[in-house]
């Protein structure tokens, strides 16, 4: 069963070790099928030494358990509750990658401190405040994903626009078309998360982007005047 | 005599380059045979490229070379006392990994900001005073032992769920079920250490983690609750 | 047509993530034929691991595709104002490279606080402001190019003593003699930006290395008198 | 001629990219034959990758090459000075390794913060001032190493206690019995000079370690006492 996105999903959490992105099992991938209405995410605290496509887990938009030996990832609700709220991606990731990670553990958004950051995210990478004790007592993982969803409502953001979060005292989340691109964002949000400190740390008094120069950059890469790359 | 401990210890110690744990000889692993009252622990000052499981040396539970033809750790006193005090601990790592061993120099306890922190340590990570000069002239590595033991009990500390220490102007200790489990810890310090230190620099003002999600993390992955992993 | 050149400028492009200059496409290098004013540049979006010698544009001086199948890189116009107004350069290099850019980021010259700097550097590396959004809107690229080559005017700087320039919340460029020496200054940069910006914190009073250190080591290397090196 | 230590030092030379200390070029290793009053020392700007022991240069104590094909390192007269003035070292390195660079770039002695410093150097490690022009102009190389050999006897400092120096706004030399030891204690100062830094960025009013705990680790590896290692 989704033998194909089992496999994709593996690779995808395979990446992560590789770019350097997780330390023992802290982080996750996952990645749906929309047509049929299921998800694939990697099991909960599998090495990634002895990870195999199939001990991937499919879970249906509910959050039932459709097939698969293992537990799914702790995050599961978290992933589930994105993929209902943004109908657009096709893929997400969380680590505790340790920049991103200090970010949320500081609790700030992170400016758009230039143009590497503005090719990809436009505007601010949001930093969600914590659940009150009630909200994590009733269901933790659940309510992760719907204050993500809140945030991104009240703030009036694209989730396409600006395919990553920082949970604060937690680490991020990001997302993308699918699997293997929700992990560029997470390579992508690192590197702009070490950036954006170091800026600061150079010049504490340092401005974001002008606005102008964020649109150039960002539509250079999206939208309908794009011109970087081939064009594929 | 501890064949299969010693390959298990010599393998453990193997790990701390592989981590990027320790320069040179700096470091080390031990492990312990509770029915037998016998640790074994890396010799003194050995690369750890010309190491080999039969120069692991054996002691007893009263500072006795049980088996060995080299001398111990310069710290072995240090492991000796900690077995003594923390009876359920398998084994110990000490390190001068290099995030762990700065807030050891800086003289800080590290604060929990954030659940990488609250998956594996309940709270601060301590860091115990200097002995003083009578207490280092006495007997250096056994009273570090025993202020580390004695800061548990006054702090009220459980050693399961603080598995790690660091000694001010030298560096951490970390411990766990086995040797494999206390490397284990080591790694987990590190990184807790290097995001504690990026956070306070991206936010002078962070705060430690709501308690109340501390709790969460901890609990999802420790006690009769835990519902992380597999459930082995 | 020019093989000789592109496979020097594909080696050279390769270069960029073996010196971990580069995460995914964010970089390219160009070289150019004086002779022919023709200069070879990177395709826009193209997979290093991807990338073949045959990939390569070549370009004139005026900004026309003379032989390619691919888009060059979206930064082509700002390597065609330099090598226009550089007429010493025989290569172009841009990087994200994160320390260089979390400099431009942070919209600062960096001083030259040693011998490292001195030795490939005459003088700060000036950090040139940001486009109008009428610069921006008329030709972004064209007008960074337009831009730095003001600057040095302006500041009276040699561009073969000074082979760098930062662009304000973007990055750097770096030039040289070929493809590879532009390469080699785009490494330097990185090395001096990271030390630089730990001298002010090791030290925030930190001044600049006197003129006389910094004459000696330039002159070491370069011009009439150097003894650096064979004297090849 | 002095076939051995050609190879000797050929070797310490590839240890120090093979650490990570050197970039390009920057770095290079001598060692000495005091039977012979002859040293051994790396050839001028050779890349790492193309040297070869044969490429070895011999000086004699006065400055003069014995034999060698190749210019000698442009600091060959910081070398040679060194082992006129302390003649208890057989070896010698200079690297613009970062940590230990950007300390000489900010001017500053670094602190003994703690036991990983202890184990290895005594006290501080001493920064020198800038040298006069008046004596940039008369012999740079030369006057480096007179002024280094006149703070240690201002300070009334052992040489073989404390195997290192920074040289302000330039970068660190190091020394030791032989050419291998100078690289040991090479690696040793950036891992010291890096975990300074940390320490004062997590506790800015961070004091050095307590002198008795600085002498009980010095004196734990050196000396008639010494009881680190295996003894030999």
């Amino acid at each position: 069963m989704l033998k194909h996105l089992k496999k994709k999903v593996y690779e995808a959490n395979m990446q992560l070790p590789q770019y350097g992105l997780v330390t023992f099992t802290w982080g996750n991938v996952s990645g749906i099928d929309r047509d049929r209405g299921l998800f694939v995410i990697k099991p909960s605290g599998v090495d990634y030494d002895k990870l195999k496509p199939e001990d991937m887990v499919v879970m249906d938009l509910k959050g039932n358990k459709v097939e698969g030996d293992l537990n799914p990832s702790s995050d599961t609700k978290t992933h589930l509750e994105l993929y209902n709220c943004f109908p657009q991606i096709g893929g997400i990731v969380h680590t505790h990658s340790p920049w991103a990670t200090s970010w949320a553990q500081a609790g700030r958004d992170i400016p758009c401190y230039g143009t590497t950051h503005a090719d990809y995210i436009y505007g601010s990478i949001p930093c969600v405040r914590n659940l009150t004790k009630e909200e994590l007592d009733e269901d933790y993982e659940l309510n992760t994903g719907i204050l993500i969803a809140d945030v991104f409502e009240e703030r009036k953001l694209d989730c396409m626009a600006v395919p990553c979060v920082l949970c604060k005292n937690h680490g991020p989340f990001t997302w993308g078309t699918d699997a293997f691109n929700a992990v560029h964002n997470a390579v992508v949000l690192e590197e702009v998360a070490k950036m954006a400190a170091q800026c600061e740390w150079i010049n504490p008094q340092a401005e974001p982007a002008p606005q102008c120069l964020q649109d150039k950059h960002y539509l250079r890469k999206h939208g309908p005047g794009a011109y970087y790359g081939q064009g594929n």
